[in-house]
């Protein structure tokens, strides 16, 4: 049988999977010889066990942590349950990837009537004693025990009232006793058994009480969230551990530091602590904590060898380490190291300080950086320029500035956001149950806590903007609304919060593109280095062009020209060009449409100079940019109920029978892309005419343009070839009249399933391929992403069925089969096939190994997306290269 | 360079690709022996180079003409333009295959003013002679001159009028010559040039008329409609040969013969003859002919001759041959033998009996069939027991019995046929313009004609029911009626026509269902010792399922389920099933369903006993069940708009509130098949516990059944493991119920792309895989059928994108190529698996070929096209064996 119980001194600190990662941390702290109280880890193997037995623990287990508890009590001189020197333990969950606040901790186990007297022994502190059992009384209630915690916080509040006291460790011994006595009532009460006194049936209950967390509602919505899947982290291990009192006097303190700043990634220590305090209390954000360089001052000892120990565990473990310390009378020990989490900032900037500084390559500096994690970088901030003034300041606790609706709870967040509104989640202080308001919420912001309060970590760790600690701020709950001074806002209100400078403001405030940092920029030529694939943009106006380029696309991989004939000034001359019969009349209307088309090319041919762009003829079909239906029905019923409407009435008739016609049953099935190109040569032969006279006219200006048509929708190779004659045709009268040549490519998005079964007939007449892994996606699964995303593909992902949504990261069973069966039919057929992908999956890292993979030339991803596709390619690159 | 023309004696007569059907019969006949005027062929290689050359005869073509003309002059004794001894030729089309009718034929070339008088001294019948060059000038004048024939046909009827005669030979010489300068003035006003008398300019210009009417709007119909592409046929030949005249006096004559009787496939000569005629006249149908038996007492020598000829003829070509024939003064000449046109019941007689008399082999007279014309035989008949009475009687020219509006042009009948409705063309006789009527309408009934009329060869050519010479019709065009005695049938009225029989009855009389022919039965018979595919029935009712057995289906491969939720009796439950919000309620009403859907299993499980019933669960989005949004949405706004509706408007709009959230943008690719299965567990467990009941409760009967369920829209493995989880615990459930072991196959619909290409996980959960080749098809091309196949599909295959519908016949380099990846993987991963189609493909003889070169375990088809996928899998196994 498997081991099931490690020391401290016997665990592999590298075995993250079988110990959870607390408990590597505390094996290899150990045995590199770091003060860190004895303990053990059962590990997650156990777990497992637990819940295959349904929810008991393993036959023999208790035995074996007795034996374990000898240890311990070896090596503190204490014993467990003993009435003069007792042995008082943690017990902490702690699983192979941290899910920070996410499952149970008990501290203080061992203590009963009898022992904590033993307590008061050992510190001469009554006081001390009976506040650490009535702490242990609730936390065991609250997890162990499943009791409403409301009923131990009234109680409490109700001692502090008694005495007028405002801080916790103002109340005296005679209350806590009262306190204690009340609260093994409530046990009592709501568990219909006294508060069980035998430490070891403490022990093994609360053992049994952490596995359960593990399945908690918090716990599994935070792995389906973050991806976390049983191949990543299967089970909680428990980390028993002789507890240490940072809350012994004011010689004792407990706090957290991290070994760079998480929110900017500068180096040195950077955290807070409290002076005669538990941990618990730092990390709720209940008192408002001092920054860890006072520490330097108070306790200055302590303080070097903290930022020793720091430094050793940062070259050890190649990571910024979050670690939480306890002083207890003047003596340091490490409760707990793990890898720091950050904002994308600070992953960032401590790659580049890191490899820098010796620790890290150039390769783990761009590996250690979650692709997905630089589109926070990107979050557009309060324009300076702007004239406004803020309503109140909090702590800038995770950078960005975000808009939206005032909630003041997080189920209302999550209503709300899930109808599309965007909303702020403003609370006094966060909890790990609210964390699906966090997901809904563009931004939070709270009255209380400070950097590595519970919002503040979560908030950075979803690269959300958060402002924390806004004391001025009163919520009202009752009446749904806070208050700054006078100003009231009421739920529903916009406010803006930014949370680089911790500024609140009423409404929406003018915001401005967020520009790259020198430090991204400098990890960002380190992946152009590394990566083979190119990285181009999509994007349909000259703004987003620019913006693309100067994030480091190399072209525009997608330019819709169906959002220019869209604008309000154009829009009724598309409309008049479908309704009509007269082809003279669509001819006339199209000739005022080109133009303007030959215009909207020109300024981001010109933004675009040197690089490709990609221009993808009009894909949607004619009757989208038509009146919508049911509109026109009830607009033509209500003038057939009233009188003297009747010409109005015919009109709107003609017009509904028109649309009635053109309307389609599957419309994403339908006649549209080129298909309509076909059956309605004039509209494609505009726009080629359009895209040849632009390039023409920038060459004559001596600008370096390189225009590529796009056809979509294509199934058959003979379509290209119908479209290809206008293109050639086309180009050739332009290139006549300008007297230049027009250097142009011609290709097609590879978007229907049979374009990709029949990609040699279509690489023969075309000079790239560009994979449309939306529609491919739609096509493949026979799923319509508007009917089905919100529909039953989440059931699908919650049942398992699914792994991911398919539109979001590439079914490389599926879709990603058609695209190598494409890839590999069209580059025999034409070795200088260009092929890109722009469909979604073009900014999604797990797709963009897979294009890398499957030997694509570039990928094309929305402008804010580009670090990340560039990041991620070099990634794919560096990784391939070492398997 | 290659040659062009090709003497009667040189020409290859297995060449039809270069010299026409026509001309290498000729060149065939004439190296057999037999009595054929002397003559050349012009190559269709030379139609090719006209059209390259921009219409234009290749240069040096007249010369060689020229030199063939002196060999026919050799051959003849006559001169071309000789004004004593002058030979005439007939210009003839004749391309690859058979157009009838399509093509231009011009006939009496070479006469003019001075060789009329030749003519006279040939024959010493100057009526003859001027009536042959009217009829030239006629023919020219339409045909290469482009002249309206009415001009021409209203002097003729004058000048019969003038003489009160009524047949065309008695008009006497002199209005013969008038009537032939009166043609010669209209030839000159039309053209702005005299008619040309130079018989090699005459030849030269005829040879041009008949390469154009290769693209006339009528050859181009017809070759769209019967598939005839470039490969088949590029091109006309012209054969230009000497004239022979059957209408020189009572020994002569002009007649067609078919060897065997082309409506029933008796042995026999069968056909008909005019004395004292051209050929045309017997086609056209303008003069009512004798049957060709007469011929024996008229003519006995000739006919003798004829008898032998055939004979010879059909041993040779080993086809029953239709032969044109013209006896001049008592010498037999033979135009023109082809390959008889047969209806299905004439192909399917002359097959078996050719076999028996040693002519055919057994895979010989398979192969000749072409399977889609089986289902001609499957046409429903009048019901004997019907008590109805006939208002006339015509020829039985083609059988079957259609019922229709009638309608009295091509274009009333393809416009109305076009939105839908069943129609039958009402004529006095057809013309090839009346082409497209016939391809709309669902019977023609003419008022004159006989059975080698082009109404007649038509019909049965399309197999569409056929009445022609029913005389006592007189058709009103003014009036648009037609008028039997007192009788009067206005356009529009419903008639039936018997094709049979040859009855016409008013309204629409009670038909029965068809029966399989003994002649039949022995070919499937032999199919059935051929074919290694199994044939099976899509089939949702027992009546059908009955009928598809006795048509000789091996099973069902496709029972619909929703048909039997759309029954008048359960649609109500259904819609109170989707509407409710209470799984309370939902399940009462499946409840109620259940016993009704066991009820329809056990019928058709009882009617296929000893045979696979495959049984889909539903399929359709529950959305379909529901009332339409558009009526929906009306009658809400009729209800707002009017006053005193208050509860009933609040009622409709819960229904429309609820029709809208479940409406689909694409309901094809949306919440559907094994998606709601998923979803709603109860529908498909209500259903298979009704499949598992009624099994068991015929089991108990004695009855031999094989239920086989399947599951629809399968796109992901994991979806069919859900479901059978479910059919494993209900059979389960019903075994321990009734006491009996259920065999129950377990399967799945392969219709989406993406269960193609995971093919080898499905195969590992399924006992079989059924393709749905409908649902595969819009998958892989993103067509919408709905959409696309009255839009741009048309467009689409005129333009030579696409060669075929693809929702007709498979489209092997996309759909095929998925079917074969997954037959490939999932016979890897499951070599038990059992491979079936049961889309519309699995009717059609192309795609049956394809299923059995991709290795498929059975096609299913719909009852009436069973017996064409036994003679087609009979086929495809025949061919494969051949090469």
């Amino acid at each position: 049988m498997a081991k099931e119980i490690y020391l401290f001194e016997e665990g592999d600190g590298t075995n993250k999977k079988l110990l959870g990662g607390k408990g590597a941390g505390l094996c290899q702290m150990t045995q590199l010889g770091l003060p860190v109280p004895p303990g053990f880890v059962i590990t997650t193997e156990v777990c497992k066990k637990y819940y295959e037995a349904g929810r008991r623990l393993p036959n023999g287990l208790m035995d074996k942590v007795k034996e374990a508890i000898a240890h311990i009590e070896r090596k503190t001189g204490k014993k467990f349950g003993d009435p003069h020197n007792p042995l008082l333990v943690s017990v902490r969950s702690g699983a192979a990837i941290s899910m920070p606040g996410m499952m149970d901790t008990i501290l203080n186990l061992g203590l009963n009537d009898t022992t904590v007297n033993g307590l008061i022994e050992q510190t001469g502190d009554a006081r001390f004693a009976y506040d650490t059992y009535r702490r242990f009384i609730q936390l065991f209630g609250k997890i162990v025990l499943g009791i409403d915690d409301k009923l131990f916080a009234e109680v409490f509040e109700e001692a502090k009232r008694k005495l007028s006291v405002k801080n916790d460790y103002e109340l005296d011994v005679e209350s806590l006793k009262i306190v204690v006595q009340r609260f093994k009532e409530i046990c009592e009460k709501e568990t219909g058994k006294p508060f069980p006194q035998d430490p070891y049936i403490q022990l093994e209950m609360a053992i049994g009480g952490v596995f359960k967390s593990w399945m908690g509602k918090r716990a599994v919505d935070y792995r389906r969230e973050f991806k976390i899947t049983p191949d990543i982290a299967d089970g909680t291990a428990v980390n028993v551990m002789a507890m240490v009192f940072g809350n012994t006097g004011f010689n004792s303190a407990t706090g957290v530091v991290f070994t760079r700043d998480p929110a900017t990634g500068a180096k040195g220590l950077y955290g807070d602590y409290l002076v005669n305090a538990q941990g618990e209390d730092v990390v709720a954000g209940i008192r408002t904590p001092k920054p860890i360089d006072e520490l330097k001052n108070e306790m200055p000892e302590s303080y070097r060898e903290l930022v020793e120990i720091c430094d050793r565990l940062e070259r050890f473990y190649k990571e910024p380490q979050d670690v939480e310390f306890t002083i207890e009378k003047g003596k340091l020990y490490i409760l707990q190291t793990r890898d720091a989490k950050m904002n994308a900032l600070a992953l960032v900037r401590t790659s580049v300080d890191m490899c820098k500084e010796g620790i890290l390559t150039k390769e783990e500096a761009l590996l250690r950086v979650k692709p997905d994690q630089l589109e926070q970088l990107l979050h557009k901030t309060v324009d300076p320029k702007a004239n406004v003034k803020p309503i109140t300041k909090g702590v800038n606790a995770s950078p960005g500035a975000a808009c939206g609706k005032v909630v003041f709870d997080a189920d209302e967040a999550e209503r709300r956001g899930r109808s599309g509104e965007r909303v702020i989640l403003v609370r006094e202080e966060t909890k790990p149950e609210d964390i699906h308001g966090f997901f809904a919420a563009q931004g939070v912001l709270t009255s209380r806590g400070g950097k590595t309060s519970h919002a503040a970590v979560v908030a950075r760790s979803m690269g959300k903007p958060c402002v924390v600690g806004a004391g001025e701020i009163v919520i009202d709950h009752e009446k749904r609304q806070f208050k700054v001074g006078n100003v009231i806002v009421k739920e529903g209100d916009l406010i803006t919060i930014d949370g680089a400078s911790g500024n609140v403001y009423i409404g929406e405030v003018p915001m401005i593109e967020p520009q790259l940092s020198t430090h991204l920029q400098e990890l960002l030529s380190w992946a152009n280095e590394f990566r083979k694939l190119g990285v181009r943009a999509n994007a349909d106006t000259p703004e987003a062009a620019k913006l693309a380029r100067s994030f480091g696309a190399e072209g525009i991989g997608l330019c819709r020209t169906e959002r220019m004939f869209n604008a309000v000034d154009r829009l009724p001359i598309v409309v008049k060009m479908i309704l009509t019969d007269s082809e003279e009349e669509r001819i006339e209307a199209l000739n005022k449409l080109m133009p303007m088309q030959k215009n909207d090319f020109k300024d981001i041919l010109r933004v675009m100079e040197g690089y490709p762009v990609t221009i993808r003829l009009l894909d949607p079909p004619l009757h989208e940019f038509l009146p919508r239906f049911e509109e026109l029905l009830e607009e033509v019923n209500r003038l057939k109920y009233s009188k003297g409407f009747e010409s109005e009435l015919l009109e709107k008739q003609k017009i509904l029978s028109r649309v009635r016609v053109m309307s389609e049953v599957n419309p994403m099935l339908g006649h549209r892309g080129v298909r309509v190109g076909i059956t309605h040569p004039e509209i494609y032969e505009m726009q080629v005419r359009a895209i040849c006279e632009a390039a023409a006219e920038l060459i004559i200006e001596g600008i370096d343009v390189k225009p590529q048509i796009m056809i979509p929708q294509v199934a058959i190779a003979e379509e290209l070839v119908v479209i290809k004659n206008i293109v050639n045709r086309v180009k050739e009268e332009v290139e006549k009249k300008y007297g230049v040549k027009i250097p142009i490519k011609y290709g097609t998005m590879i978007e229907v399933v049979r374009a990709c079964l029949t990609a040699d007939q279509i690489a023969k007449i075309t000079d790239f391929f560009s994979f449309g892994t939306n529609d491919l996606t739609q096509g493949t699964f026979s799923f319509s992403r508007e009917d089905v995303e919100n529909k039953f593909l989440p059931i699908y992902i919650s049942k398992g069925i699914l792994k991911h949504n398919p539109f979001q990261t590439i079914d490389e069973e599926g879709v990603g089969k058609l695209i190598k069966i494409a890839v590999e039919l069209g580059k025999a057929a034409n070795p200088e096939l260009e092929i890109g992908i722009c469909g979604e999956h073009g900014g999604d890292p797990e797709s963009i190994t897979f294009c890398h993979k499957a030997g694509l030339t570039y990928v094309s991803a929305s402008p804010y997306r580009i670090p990340v596709a560039i990041l991620a390619a070099s990634q794919a690159a560096i990784k391939a290269k070492n398997n």
